[in-house]
């Protein structure tokens, strides 16, 4: 299996999905619905919904699954992709450039923006929690996923470290710190779509755990990553303004440990995530390809 | 039954259900938590876990429903306080005053007020969602809850409200479109919470709908005295700045229809709210009694 036509094909099911869920610009909702749609359709490579239905594959083949994760991943999407917004925000971290194209408040203005996002948060509740009769989805799992999304998303988790991050701005801190940022920041997230994943194949208590420790090892890989990117790539090549965690006094892991240090240690991650995995059959192929996948970003 | 009895006793337990409910400020997350905690516990007269309690009251005496709410009560009041937060924000309504406190902006920060604001919106799904074996509520039932908050909370109703509001700022627009922004801003949030006290209570279609009904009459009973307020009462009475509305070039009722038209009609929303639930026993004295109040809050 190469790794680039299996992005491809799971990111296009993804955005055909989105399509289908998102709503359309009705009015007189119109230009709040366009604001929410513009940043969740301005690219973006849909990793966690991949990863979701990546880790529900390594359980169980049923196209039923996979069909009845589709809310779910948009959910993921949508959370994702508000995070984003609001991250960008004047009073956050002042982006103007996002995937290669101006940020949403650049486009929206920041009340429309702060809407956008808030709207795409409660989208993603409504996605998993709606009624869906012909589903092979229980109750009980839907909402087991809605619980474990919104810990991982809220204040202990992606919210909380944001937090942590915008209060930490240009202070010393511990190395410690900087990994606690990533855990909530980033990691919970990741780690929360392989959970959807797993809970919606009905893992069992064993393949659980393998599968939760790989969506914590492949959420560490990715921050490492993306902390590595914004330091040797360049702004084409981000689509996103290069170096700024420097120039916002960020810490990173190349700031702590060097860029080799950093480098090792995104490998380290890749293979804890492939080593925790390693009792599953041929199913896992794709969670296996996206680790590695993930590493060969850095360079 | 005394109204004012019987809303400090609710008021008095839905307080002690927050305090158990929110996390406590631990660290590193403290300061984010204590921005959530601020808002949350700065006054309010938790008016949406009230009419959740009263409605459920309503259908079924068992205690156990009122105590298996007291987390969906919660939520409601997350979900309010956050728009609330967001509403405040400089890029909003920009306000510094809200229950005659500072607002949450001017003591956390433009970012934390907008972080805090995210995780309370989270945390409410959280709560919803959260599995609690002891529950007399189904699986069914909590995610039905989930997904009507979530479809009231979101773009098609309060934050979509909250769009068209700030979009129409200082414009000349028809009396419908506040009528829209009305039910989608405020009203959606009043309805629903109505309607999770339905929904947990096992309400039958007709009761369920009688209800809605009474739902949707006394939200917009409470935006039309609310727009009232901002006109006749002073910044002490209102703990917020008096004639706000006015200054941000916000249209209004009293500004399309004059004080007394706009004190007629919220008299008759309140009617019709007590219409609806007509047939409804003794068991809706406390909902009868909540109509009978949002109007007297008038004057």
């Amino acid at each position: 299996m190469e790794i680039k036509e299996y992005l491809n094909s799971k990111k296009q099911r993804v955005e055909e999905a989105l399509e289908r869920y998102m709503p359309k610009p009705t009015e007189p909702f119109g230009q709040h619905i366009e604001a929410m749609r513009y940043s969740l359709f301005a690219g973006g490579k849909r990793i966690r919904p991949i990863l979701c239905l990546a880790a529900a594959k390594t359980i169980s083949e049923d196209p039923a699954v996979a069909t009845d994760l589709m809310p779910i991943c948009c959910a993921l999407e949508c959370i994702h992709t508000y995070s984003l917004i609001h991250d960008d925000l004047p009073a956050m971290d002042d982006d103007d450039l996002r995937r290669g194209k101006p940020t949403n408040h650049i486009l929206f203005g920041e009340a429309g923006a702060i809407l956008a996002g808030d709207g795409l948060l409660t989208l993603a509740f409504e996605l998993i929690c709606s009624a869906d009769d012909g589903s092979s989805l229980s109750s009980a799992q839907r909402l087991k996923i809605a619980h474990l999304v919104a810990k991982a998303a809220g204040s202990f988790g992606m919210v909380g470290g944001q937090a942590l991050d915008i209060a930490h701005e240009k202070q010393d801190y511990p190395f410690e710190m900087l990994q606690t940022i990533h855990r909530s920041k980033t990691g919970a997230l990741i780690t929360a779509s392989v959970h959807c994943g797993a809970v919606a194949a009905s893992a069992n208590s064993q393949q659980l755990e393998a599968l939760l420790e790989y969506g914590r090892q492949i959420g560490l890989a990715f921050q490492i990553v993306d902390d590595l990117l914004n330091v040797t790539a360049t702004t084409a090549q981000l689509g996103k303004q290069a170096g700024n965690d420097e120039v916002q006094g960020k810490a990173t892991y190349p700031a702590f440990c060097g860029i080799e240090e950093t480098s090792r240690r995104a490998r380290l991650a890749v293979s804890g995530a492939k080593e925790a995995i390693a009792d599953f059959d041929s199913k896992a192929e794709p969670l296996r390809l996206l680790a590695d996948y993930v590493y060969e970003r850095s360079h």
